[in-house]
């Protein structure tokens, strides 16, 4: 069966076909195109849509909330599709199954079904980018939560009382592990500059990832501790480097992780990049 | 069918026949005995259960990280049970299918099957006693991760850098939201004359008991972040007290989550009180 994947970015928008009667799913068509943030996304949808020929399901993957019924949207980002009814409205026009989800849930069925976490029946995603993204994998299935709002891993307090977070509490793991976080610790100096001159050897920007690395590793094994993984798949725009995966693995494996008696999951990279979102997209449009 | 449930604690050793043709189950009977927290709890086992007459399971809870063959228990409060094949020595001289899960799983089973959370598929167990135990229900399913593990809820830090855990972190949500943080905050004062002069209405412990509620409140929003349950059931010593949830509940629902365009989930008091270790140990050797 041909499913088409798309992952509705702020700036851009890939859609995937995935052909999953090859080797367990095989993207065999891809196309990229602009966003348009404020325009009518459940048009936009049916247009690419209808430009991939014969497809049997959609799967749309979102930055922000999305509700178990695909029909309530909240996000920041994406102004033209907050609160529409969009899988019903997507549906409705193409008379085919559709499924709306959030894009790191996406990410995580990706990586589960055909990348860095395959075989396995209890994993996690977690996309280090501007923000931090999550999605979770529970004996064998997608962890969708009562709402369809589970795998918010960035609204995890690991420091009460500690940074204000946009989203009204103190101390989040987001406002110390993300790309937003890595600047604050670096001063202001933008995200990319401090990685860029950490993989140079500047020594003072080695001490301010090393910090941002052990934030990180705060949360992973707060994660370990509530979810017990075999795999955790680092992924995101920062998440996704090997130089930031490599530093993170070595201290979570050095960290005191509170798992007396117990082996800590493999700490693994994302395999499949920004197509992650659109094949899990894909995927749960076939029913994950 | 006859499901008899265990539930082995430090000092004593609960039991419960379920019956699971009646209503969803109901305890039809029930026996306590003291704990030998060094002798041979297989052998213990076999011998209360044999005194049930004819029972189609056996269900085992322990206060521990049991792993997934019932076959490994790390526990720091029962000698005798430490890393003792005990599911495959019970299983073998009784002839019958026998399951052993941490003793906070069995209560959150207990409380979706025939307690607080029935009728729901997302669910939390959260037991506030001397430590923090926890439990999932994820989807209609046990949440037991790749070991066993899952649900270790109070070794999720929420405060980095704070209060030393006896797990190796510093900050654990245990050291704070507990009896024993509790205790703390009360500068060594126990938790139950703590509580006690709260429900006598002393200022001073007022300001105590809602400080630690407010502990509390932070990690079950953490939670709320992760797994966006239905309901969350809060169970254990002090999580029982009605005075104690109405508290938590009160500035839980005060209190900024971090839940953007969501509806908090219900946070409700445990109906099983003591025996739903048992009862829920129960179910899991039926197959939940």
């Amino acid at each position: 069966m041909r499913r088409l994947g798309i992952d509705i970015g702020g700036t851009k928008t890939l859609c995937v076909v995935v052909d999953d009667s090859v080797d367990g799913g095989s993207v065999v068509d891809e196309r990229q195109v602009p966003t348009d943030p404020t325009g009518d996304a459940a048009a936009a949808i049916v247009d690419l849509a209808r430009t991939f020929g014969e497809i049997d399901s959609v799967g749309v993957g979102i930055a922000g909330l999305v509700s178990r019924d695909g029909d309530v949207v909240v996000t920041t980002h994406l102004p033209g599709v907050r609160e529409l009814p969009l899988r019903e409205r997507v549906a409705s026009q193409m008379g085919l199954p559709v499924v709306v989800d959030n894009d790191a849930t996406c990410a995580a069925v990706a990586e589960w079904r055909i990348g860095a976490a395959r075989g396995v029946d209890d994993a996690l995603m977690v996309t280090l980018g501007t923000g931090i993204g999550g999605g979770a994998i529970v004996g064998g299935r997608v962890a969708r939560g009562h709402n369809g709002f589970a795998g918010e891993f960035g609204h995890m307090v690991v420091a009460r009382g500690g940074e204000p977070c946009p989203c009204g509490r103190r101390g989040c793991w987001e406002g110390y592990a993300s790309g937003g976080g890595l600047a604050r610790l670096a001063g202001g100096v933008a995200s990319e500059t401090v990685v860029e001159r950490f993989l140079d050897g500047d020594s003072r920007a080695t001490e301010i990832v090393t910090s941002f690395a052990d934030w990180v590793v705060v949360g992973l094994h707060n994660l370990v501790n509530i979810y017990d993984p075999a795999y955790i798949v680092l992924g995101g725009g920062l998440g996704s480097r090997p130089e930031i995966v490599e530093l993170v693995s070595t201290r979570f494996a050095e960290g005191e992780g509170g798992h007396v008696g117990r082996a800590l999951p493999s700490l693994v990279a994302a395999l499949l990049g920004q197509r992650a979102g659109a094949i899990g997209a894909a995927f749960i449009g076939a029913g994950d």
